[in-house]
């Protein structure tokens, strides 16, 4: 398990800076160059980013390797680190697709301390980094146990100590290839599916799962493997899951609220219901004392930091009722139609474009819905 | 100009009746066949619908043509009448896409009178259908007037007095095909361009300019021609217009309120200012006495009868000074993404996915954003 | 098993007249209606009609739907039928998507008798529909023997006495919809797959598999059950199987030479290797006579009545061990990447492109190939 | 112009190599790198790359970009330069979309010398790059004679004295993008259109009339201005040109025998006169010895090194005189459409996929055709 120590003197807080940034083209970090150059962000306090790019979000969607590669060459320049080496240690979540009105988009994540300045109390980070995962574990319950380590691991490195202080939960988790598949074969191990997209459902339900055993939402039990993918009651709804043949490990990164932290950050997470579910926006900027009604005021608005939405076309074919069509297109992808939808809706309510919207919310929020979370300047 | 005659007597009051039905596919009627059948509604007084089918929306979409085939030959033997002659009789303005949450339907809409009761004062509908339009009229100002001639001549059935009573306005419009532009120039003419799409958007420039003739908000001037998809400040914020190649007349839809009507439904119209402006959404409904906060309560959900937006993806580039992308997609028609986001918007304040929602927008709305137009049962 | 009962006279002899027609939209019949109305025609000597519409190819590809409903409304005008019957009686199977240079067209099948006239011998067609496959029975055994027997009825009425006489084997299997699989639990049947991708790609299994068995290509052997979709060096290289929700029976077309026959029409097939295997498609032109080198001559061109292919994008990812990216585009369904590069490597040697290319070739070619058929006027 | 200078040595003779090499996705160079490891290819000795990627092939295609920037980080580590140098150094043009059974792959051109050895001629490649373009002279007559002065100096630099020696020229032209439009604006000056689909047709033809110039083809005569994307008889069948706005001058690629050169290379060009014109591809391997009958047989397609196809959905909707539906299709983009028909057809016939198929063949080919040039060791 890669993750580092946590800053621990009784003189110093952290502080989490959160820079929302824009880009002309997936390989454009030049907004991030920028605060480098100019010495607002060092690149040695950035722990993570979290982007949308405006490709389609599914297998052949380059854009985030795109981006990937662009980023660490400009942190590797700026760091003196190997690409490779920050490749490993800094979690890079990605969402391909930024339908209808959504706006390509990264937040950039960095630590920071301190001295200590009145109380304590606000939004903390931390990440981690698993072991690799062996291809024969995907979407078991071993998947699920290196999961809800390594959120414990992030929450432990942010100085999260209650659950209930964790708001948010970013999971990038492994997936079977045919290749892995190949390799568990030649040790004589099976994988639980073979098929690609599937494999993708059940590391997101292992994630989700794994989630919900760190913050104790769910005991730590092997009989529930058969649960996912199955018994959508399961799962949190703070939790935040995306898989891909990227990554051989799973990427972590926890935010909540810390006595160790100080400044003007705050972030609220709710429930979606389903995609129409506009009171769980409000809910979720309600919870750190912002008002829509029905959109949030210039003012507020200009508080947002960071958004982010977990959403699903739901599996039933129907919403409140009535027949959706997202699932039978042969033209346009599931998740391309729901990411467009919900992020209208969302971005009506924030008034605001730059909005963090990934489909494959199973165990992630109630059936057929999803979650946002808003990160705020709630505090001048 | 067809355009039957309204019912005069003293004694009586029309009715507007209209009826939200959902489909299967485009080709299903059965529900408006069963309310046929169950003698709820008669063939005879069916003068117009609208509807949503889930195709492409553009030009390869053949939903629409699927859909109004049925229709006619479920009304050609209800009524007896020929289908042909049915289709140069009652306007059936289709907007294929049904993108994100939005669900397949078709809006009914049946006049029928009955004795006076109470004070009158309800939803009024008209429709009226020009003569055919010179293919070297399309997009110019003889087509302005045209339109406008067909919105007065639909407001003067449904005995709407006053342009502010009118709440609402359809057309289809006609636009050039190579076919057409041959004819043009065998007889002499040149037409206004021959490119079909754009030739689509000058017929809804001219179908939105004639509104606005019609109800007031613009001078019958031939020197404001050269507006047309240039100078977006004018237009009418009550105007819906769409354009195909499937008419060669102007079709007119015209729903406002009457004396002469009674009965329960009131029609609200909002313009949006852009793709995120919710209060535009909560303002259409407010107008009809409803209230959204965020989303319609489900007794008051209950009460709509039928919803009509217009959008289009801002030409721009821009959604609130933050770049989209749908201008530039190779694989997704942008109008599809519009319809998506706004879709989205609108059912999650209205609690509902029934809705019609059209681009191409030009001249429509604000200049980026477009309208929505909410019919509600709002006496019990 | 309705399959009517074929001519027997003695001084009379079958024949049969093909006549493919170009359609300017899936609604558009009026090259038929044309023919019909000149008497060219008769609209009850039409036995079957197999077509390529510019759908999708898909679930949501409705252009099937409207060009059938267009089809039977215009053969219920001309035979007095209604057009329930007619779908009953009259095999339409369609094809949707013309990718790349293919042209949207038809092929109607029309069965006349005339006096005997020299030696026999020439195409005939036979054809027959089962009684209602349940949905437990799709994808299984029974499946494969409702699809034999329906093929040995064909023949039987076609006169087609041996199976290696058939050249050709068009049939449309019906395949489990969620309600059907509903009906089958609520009698304690299991469907074989509640997916509905995976329950097409079964039914044209079991399509083909029964094919197989008619002609002695195959054991009626159950224990093969488990074959299907598994060992793909198994089913017929003369079958073509499309499957739908549309359907509730098995209906099937079946081509061959008879001596019962007579007139100008012969019919070759091959099998193609693969997606590049020029050399199939020149094999299929002179197993009747004419000569692909490297294209038709027009005289050899003009002589074509009729062509149909099966494809497949590759399972196994690679073309001749080059890499192919039709399976992970989330952009563009992979049937339609293939029907577009095979219907125009297909287009390229027969110097045309009303071809007839159709996808989910299982088990009727080689792996990863399919096949291609021509029907040309060879004699004069 | 930048165009390195030739070598001259009486005692030396140039030699071309090519290497067709595979990727994995559009960031993977690492079968070059591994050639460069191994030693097998020197990066000081590239001179181009050609590629096919599998994005879209639209504005939105951001694989060409990730390539690019891939290739250039790749050669910088090798030669020490920077890679924004090597950017204006080493030309390299990317088509998108491997539309059907195309292979992604990209082609390096490597220059060597070496002492002459016996009779010289052999395939030659000389480059160039223009000064930059302003944006008011982009698809107008200035543009041609800088397109023309690029091909001389890169045929200068080749070595390839006689126009028609040349057999294939490869240009990639700047487009007016609205930011360049208005910096013309800014300086007085217009640009032909600011339309930017519009913008890199005319700068294909600009690129297409040039290359025609400087072969002879064609008079500098500054009245055909407005012949451009009118007169489709004038152009070069030997020219490929593409457009797009990451370049801001013009990219040459000269390919042709000179008697300066030594080495198996040769390289034949045939014009495609429609999408089905098979005859032009086995012209354009006959032309260099190879005979495919139909196809290529293996040992003669192991000889193949490179291939390179332009093609053209037909503008006025007909394929030998069929409709085709390329152009009206709302889901998938035209030029993806016949690339994956026309790909389709080549692969047949050449028995291979790794083939690069561009479209916009606007005057580089017959009217709804285009062209098709191969490379291949045809002396052992």
């Amino acid at each position: 398990m890669h993750s580092s120590p946590s800053l621990k003197s009784d003189n110093l807080r952290e502080r989490l800076v959160v820079r929302r940034l824009t880009m002309a083209h997936p390989g454009d970090l030049s907004a991030l160059a920028a605060l480098l150059d100019a010495g607002e962000m060092a690149a040695n306090d950035i722990v993570a980013v979290i982007g949308k790019t405006e490709g389609n979000g599914g297998v052949n969607d380059f854009t985030r390797g795109y981006f990937t590669q662009s980023l660490m060459a400009l942190l590797a320049r700026h760091t003196g680190k190997p690409a490779e080496a920050l490749l490993r240690q800094v979690p890079c979540v990605l969402s391909g697709g930024t339908e209808g009105v959504l706006s390509p988009h990264y937040v950039v994540f960095a630590r920071t301390s301190e001295p200590a300045s009145g109380s304590g109390g606000a939004l903390a980070i931390g990440t981690a980094i698993s072991a690799p995962l062996p291809a024969h574990d995907i979407g078991r319950w071993a998947h699920v146990r290196s999961a809800a380590a390594a959120v414990r691991a992030a929450m432990d490195q942010a100085g999260i100590e209650r659950p209930e202080d964790v708001r948010f939960v970013q999971l990038k988790c492994p997936c079977v290839t045919s290749a892995r598949a190949q390799q568990a074969a030649a040790i004589g191990q099976t994988v639980r599916t073979a098929d690609p997209g599937r494999s993708m459902a059940y590391a997101r339900a292992a994630g989700a799962f794994g989630t919900a055993v760190a913050l104790g939402e769910m005991p730590d039990d092997p009989r529930l493997e058969g649960a996912m993918l199955e018994d959508f009651s399961l799962g949190s709804f703070r939790a935040s899951i995306s898989s891909g043949v990227e990554v051989d490990a799973i990427e972590a990164i926890v935010l909540g609220h810390s006595e160790r932290w100080q400044g003007p950050l705050r972030m609220g997470c709710a429930p979606m219901q389903d995609a129409l579910d506009i009171a769980g926006v409000t809910e979720a900027v309600r919870e750190i004392g912002l008002l829509a009604s029905p959109q949030l005021a210039p003012p507020d608005a200009a508080r947002v930091a960071a958004v982010f939405v977990k959403c699903e076309p739901d599996r039933r074919g129907l919403v409140r009722g009535m027949r959706h069509t997202m699932l039978d297109d042969t033209d346009i992808n599931a998740q391309r139609h729901i990411r467009g939808a919900v992020g209208g809706l969302v971005a009506g309510v924030l008034g605001e474009t730059q909005i963090f919207v990934s489909g494959g919310a199973e165990h992630q929020g109630p059936d057929g819905g999803g979650l946002v979370a808003v990160i705020a300047h709630v505090v001048d």
